[in-house]
C-alpha cells in the first residue's frame, strides 16, 4: 500500500498525494498552473514527470524561471533529434518526443509557446552539431560512437584553442606533461578509480590476464610523475598541464553531439602545492579563468562547494582549506556564491558557471581541492594539496558551447576561414593569388575564389553564408595600388585599403583575440 | 636424417654442412675466419647463430663493414641491459648476454677489441636512456609496460619537435586533422588490417559484443574522412596530418626505452592525388625531408623499394607509378639506390636511411603509396593514390635517436634547458632575476641558479653538466652596465654583452634551428 503525502506548494497550499506515484505534474494539474516546466523539491532540481518520495516543499517553475528556460531549451533541443548535456541528471529524451509531453498547449500559454518557438528557431541555428556540418568543422561516424572526426577547419579551432591555453600556460608558470594512454588497473585501484568508477572505463586485456584500463582523467599519472623521485618543498607549486586524450565509457544512448562524448581533451592541470600555498594558487587560478572568458565574451559567477557528510580527511584540513578557498574569492572580487556541504569527499571546490550569448549557463571550468590522491600516492614529505584545475573543461565540449555561442560567427581568432579574396576578373588572378600568400605567410587562414562563373555578388554572398571573417575584393583599381576593397562578414564596406595595412590590422586582431570586426 | 647442402662463401671456396643444422659462425670457424659478426645469406642479413637452410652464398661480415659494425653496436648495446630496435628483424639478445656469444677474443682481434670497447663507451654516455634520467626528460612505469611519461623536460622537446613540424606543414600545404583512438572492428576489416595485423591491435569490448581497438595507425580514419562526402578533383591533392597517439601491441620482452614502445605519436601524414600528381608530390615530400634533416645535421640516402611478387593491382598502374617516383627521385637530385621487388604488397615506397653522428643508420622517414586502401575504401571517381610519409616518424624514437646523436647536447631551439643565469653575490638576484623574466618572456627555457652556497665555478661547472646551452654570469659589472657575462656549454667564454643584444642574438639562433654555439 503506498503511503500517503503532503505537498506545500510554494504559494502556501497544501495537496495530499501518494509516495512513489504523485509527480510534480499531478499538483501542477490539480492546481490548474499552466505553463509550468520543471520543480524544485525542497530546493532541489527534479523533473516533472518523477514521482515525489515523501512530503516536501515543492517549487513550480514556469519559462520565466531561469531553471524552466533552460528546461525547455534542452527538452526543446531533445525534440529537435538528439540529446543536450543535462544538467540535472535525470532529464531523457527520446527521439522526436519529450519524455513528458510538455509542450502541448494545455501547459505553455499562447505569448510563452510563441517566445519558446522564436527561441526554438535560434536554438536551431545555433546548434553546434549543424554548424560542424554546414562549416565542414566535424564529423560522427558509427565506427567510433561519442568521438568526433575533426575536419581540418575544426582541427583549426582545436588547436587555436590549445595554443591559447598553452601561451597562458607559459605566462603563468604551467609545464606540459605527456603520459601514457593506458595504465594497469594496478594504477587504478590504488587511485581509488576502480572502486568507484571502473564502469565508466574502457579495458583491454593483454598478455594473459594483465588488464589496462584506458585514462578517464590525468590525476594518477600526474601523482606517479610526482613520486618519481623524492622532492623538495622548494619545487613546489608544481604545475603540470596535461592535452592527453581520455575516455569515458558512456552509455550509446547518451551520446549526442560535442557535449558527451567518449574521448576528449581537457585543458586539464594539476597544481602541487604546499598548505599555505593554497590561496595564492586559488587567486591565480580564477584570473586565469577570468581571462579566458573575458576572450569568449561570457559573464561567470563562482560557486564554493565545502565539506560534504560523509567525507574523507580531517575537519581542520577542510576548515583551513575553505577558508583560504573563501578569502581568494574575497580578493578576486567576482561574485560568488555559497554551496555548504556540497564538495567532493576528497575535497572542497569552486565551480565557475558561464553564461552564453543567449543567456543559457554552463559549468566547464573547475578547481577541485584534493587531499586523497596524494595520501594515496604517498606524496609525504610536507603533504602536498593537489589541485584539479580546467578551464575550458572538455574542449569537445567548449567547442560546442562557442558554436553556438558565437552562432558559427567565429570571431577572427577562433574563425576558420579569416580571409575570403575574390578577383573581380581573369586578369586580377595574379595578384589575387599574391595577397593570399602574404596572408597565408602571415598566418591566416585565407581562400581564393576564382571560379570564373557567377557574379561577383553571389560571391560576396556565399563568402558571407560561409562565414568568412572578410571578404577582399580586388580588381584592376587595387591591382595598381596594392590594395585590397574589404567588406566585413555583418555585410559593411570597410573601403579600398592599403593591403600592408589592412594585414597589419587584422595580425593585431588576431593577436589580441578581440571581438571587433572594424578596423 | 638432415639434409646436406652446399655453402658458397664470398671468396669462392665452397663449405658442406647440415640443413638446420651449420649455422655461418661455424662456417667462420672452418674457415678460421675471425671478426666475423655478421652474415649474409643469398644478399639477406642474417646473424651467425642462425642455421642455414638450403645451399647458399654466404657473405662473412667484420668490424670494417658497415652491417658488422652495426651488429657490434646493437649487440654491444644489448650486453649493456637492454634491447635496441633490431633493424635485421631477429637479433634477439638476453639480458646482459649476447645470444651468439660473439664478443670473444677468438672472433675481435685486438685493434678491433680497442675500438669496439671506446665505441662502447661512448655509447653508454649517449645512451638516451641515460640521458633520459639525467636530464629528467622521461621516465618509465610498470602500471604502463612500454608507454613513456614525458617530465616536463622532455615534453618541452616532444612540443618543439611537434611545432617544428607544424610550420613546416603550414608552410607545405599540409592541414591537420583530429580523429577517435577507438574504432570497431568493422573499420579494421574493411581496411584489411584485422586479418594482417589483428596480434598487433589493443582490443576493447563494449556494450555487449561490439569489439573496438585501439589505433595502430591512421590512414583508415583519414580514408573515412575522405569518403564523408562526394569530393572533387579540384580539392586534390589533400595533405591530412595527424598527431594522434597509436599503440601498438608489442610483447613486453621486446620493448626498451623509446626505440621500441607501445604508445608513440607520429608526425604522420596521407596525401591523396591524382595519379598524374604524383611526382610533384614525392619531390615535395623529399623536399620535407631534406629540410628537417638539415636542421638535425643527418646525411641521408633514399632507397626505392618496387613491385615484389605476389602484389596487389595492375602492373600497369605500378609500372607508372615507379616511373614518377623514379624520375622524381631524380629531379631530387640526393644519392638513391634501387631495391627491386621490395615494395609493400599495396604500393612501392622510398625509405630515407639516415647517419647520425656516430655513423649509425636508421630508418625514420617513409614515403609509401598505396593503390589499396583508396579501393577498399571506395574512394573513387578518378581513383586517388594514397601516399603515406612521416619524416620524422615515431616522435618516442626520434627523440632516443636525437637525444643519442647530439650525446646530450641539445642544439639551442630542441634543448629543454636553454640558459642559466648566475648572480655572483646575493646583491645580483634581483638584476638576475630581471634577466630571467626577460629571456622567459621571450620563450627560452631559463632557470636561475640563486644557491647561497658553493662557489662560482662549481655552479658553473655543474651548469655545464646538466647541459645548459648558456651560463650567464651577473656580477656588480654587468648589474651597471646592463649585461651579462656569457659561457657557452663547452666552456667558451663570449664575454660580457649587453643583454638586449644576447637575447635578439639567441631568439636569432632558436628560430632558425642553429646549430651554432657562438654568437
Amino acid at each position: 500500500r503506498k503511503k500517503p503525502l503532503s505537498v506545500r506548494v510554494a504559494d502556501g497550499r497544501i495537496v495530499k498525494g501518494l509516495a512513489g506515484v504523485t509527480t510534480p505534474l499531478a499538483v501542477a494539474q490539480s492546481l490548474r498552473l499552466k505553463g509550468v516546466l520543471v520543480s524544485k523539491v525542497n530546493g532541489e532540481l527534479q523533473e516533472l514527470g518523477r514521482p515525489l518520495d515523501s512530503d516536501c516543499e515543492l517549487q513550480l517553475l514556469g519559462f520565466d524561471t531561469a531553471e524552466g528556460k533552460q528546461t525547455a531549451w534542452r527538452t526543446g533541443a531533445c525534440v529537435l533529434g538528439g540529446v543536450l548535456e543535462g544538467h540535472f541528471g535525470a532529464v531523457v529524451c527520446r527521439e522526436g518526443t519529450s519524455e513528458f509531453g510538455l509542450f502541448s498547449d494545455f501547459i505553455l500559454d499562447k505569448k510563452h509557446k510563441e517566445e519558446w518557438e522564436k527561441e526554438q528557431a535560434e536554438l536551431r541555428r545555433r546548434d553546434h552539431r549543424r554548424i560542424g556540418t554546414d562549416q565542414e568543422l566535424f564529423f560522427f561516424n558509427e565506427v567510433s560512437p561519442g568521438s568526433c572526426f575533426f575536419l581540418p577547419k575544426g582541427a583549426h579551432i582545436y588547436n587555436t584553442l590549445t595554443d591559447f591555453i598553452k601561451s597562458e600556460y607559459r605566462a603563468r608558470g604551467f609545464t606540459e606533461v605527456v603520459t601514457p594512454t593506458l595504465y594497469s588497473t594496478a594504477l587504478w585501484e590504488r587511485s581509488g578509480h576502480w572502486e568507484h568508477y571502473s564502469d565508466n572505463m574502457f579495458t583491454v586485456t593483454s598478455e594473459g590476464s594483465q588488464t589496462y584500463a584506458l585514462k578517464p582523467m590525468n590525476c594518477p599519472a600526474h601523482c606517479l610523475m610526482f613520486e618519481q623521485r623524492v622532492r623538495s618543498w622548494r619545487e613546489l607549486p608544481m604545475r603540470w598541464a596535461d592535452f592527453g586524450a581520455l575516455h569515458r565509457n558512456e552509455l550509446s544512448g547518451a551520446l549526442g553531439g560535442l557535449t558527451r562524448v567518449r574521448r576528449f581533451c581537457q585543458d586539464d592541470a594539476h597544481i602541487f602545492c604546499a598548505p599555505e600555498q593554497l590561496e595564492e594558487e586559488i587567486v591565480s587560478c580564477l584570473d586565469f579563468v577570468r581571462k579566458v572568458y573575458q576572450v569568449f565574451g561570457f559573464s561567470f559567477h563562482c560557486l564554493l562547494s565545502t565539506r560534504p557528510t560523509p567525507c574523507l580527511g580531517e575537519a581542520e584540513q577542510w576548515d583551513n582549506a575553505e577558508q583560504q578557498l573563501m578569502r581568494g574569492l574575497e580578493q578576486f572580487g567576482e561574485r560568488w556564491d555559497l554551496n555548504p556541504g556540497d564538495g567532493a569527499f576528497y575535497g572542497p571546490k569552486i565551480d565557475i558557471q558561464i553564461k552564453d550569448a543567449i543567456g543559457r549557463q554552463h559549468q566547464c571550468a573547475t578547481i577541485q581541492l584534493d587531499f586523497q590522491l596524494p595520501i594515496r600516492f604517498d606524496l609525504h614529505y610536507v603533504g602536498p594539496v593537489m589541485i584539479h584545475r580546467a578551464v575550458l573543461g572538455s574542449l569537445e565540449r567548449m567547442i560546442a558551447i562557442l558554436a553556438e555561442n558565437f552562432g558559427g560567427k567565429w570571431p577572427l581568432w577562433l574563425s576558420p576561414v579569416q580571409v575570403l579574396v575574390i578577383p573581380v576578373g581573369g586578369n586580377n588572378e595574379s595578384y589575387g593569388r599574391e595577397v593570399v600568400r602574404q596572408f597565408h605567410e602571415a598566418g591566416f587562414m585565407v581562400d581564393m575564389n576564382d571560379d570564373q562563373s557567377g557574379t561577383l555578388n553571389k560571391k560576396i554572398r556565399s563568402a558571407q553564408l560561409a562565414q568568412y571573417n572578410y571578404i577582399f575584393v580586388v580588381g584592376d583599381k587595387e591591382c595598381e595600388s596594392g590594395t585590397v576593397s574589404v567588406r566585413s562578414r555583418g555585410g559593411k564596406q570597410l573601403g579600398r585599403r592599403p593591403t600592408e595595412e589592412v594585414l597589419m590590422s587584422l595580425t593585431l586582431l588576431k593577436n589580441t583575440r578581440s571581438n571587433q570586426d572594424e578596423f
